[in-house]
């Protein structure tokens, strides 16, 4: 738990949120925040009708790399529950680390974001580039030899 | 399995891939597909020399939410290891489901993206809207129920 953190503050009840899955380990709920005074304000994006939906740990982690095993395991069966519930035919699972990947609230926080149509929900911009095979051989060594 | 399945293919080892790590349930890999005849030709995105990493569940499924909750624990902490071994700052962690959602191959894969600057890695769009408290509290009770 960290004192000032947004996330623990809901997952701790201290903050309201609509929580619709709750386990041991994780907490699904919609994103809503709190401007001021405790009023819960709706920060929520709404995509078609359908919401977005986060997944967090109930461990205080920034980074998704920061989290224990236990913890990581039980967010996709958590979030497997919530997109069957939501009823959609493309849907993006989202996790970002870094301000620079936009993560803007501090505790790792999986989006399960409903994907109506090419305009509404999650943009995903791609900007490929091609590789050799022999650097993709020396790269995929270098990242072996770290784990 | 699915006989007709690239990344089943991959599992199998009937097409070679840079695996990056192993678990008896996951596989962490890079992108690389085969264009023709047995030849594996790099369809890699390459980020500022870090690669776009994948784990996929060895179980095949074409959607997240049709995976078994076995499979499903054991992805994240996969993904764990081999992002603590990219070491980079930021990152994103990316699941698509659906052609809409920019589902390209229809075998359930996370993609482990590095995002060294605001031009390579991901490209994020997010088209918020507002919603009333009334209108989350009714969406969210809904989808309570469906679980």
């Amino acid at each position: 738990m960290a004192s000032t953190c947004l996330f623990c503050k809901i997952v701790k009840g201290a903050i309201p949120s609509f929580k619709v899955l709750e386990t041991e380990l994780s907490l699904a709920f919609l994103d809503v925040g709190p401007l001021s005074k405790g009023h819960a304000v709706a920060l929520i994006t709404l995509l078609n009708g359908l919401m977005e939906q986060l997944v967090i740990p109930k461990e205080h982690a920034q980074f998704m790399h920061q989290l224990s095993d236990e913890s990581l395991a039980d967010l996709m069966p958590v979030a497997k529950k919530v997109a069957k519930a939501l009823n959609v035919a493309n849907y993006n699972i989202l996790q970002n680390n870094g301000r620079l990947a936009h993560q803007e609230v501090d505790h790792v926080h999986f989006h399960i974001i409903p994907k109506p149509n090419d305009t509404e929900g999650l943009g995903v911009g791609w900007p490929a580039k091609k590789a050799d095979m022999d650097e993709l051989k020396k790269l995929s060594e270098e990242v072996q030899a770290r784990i």
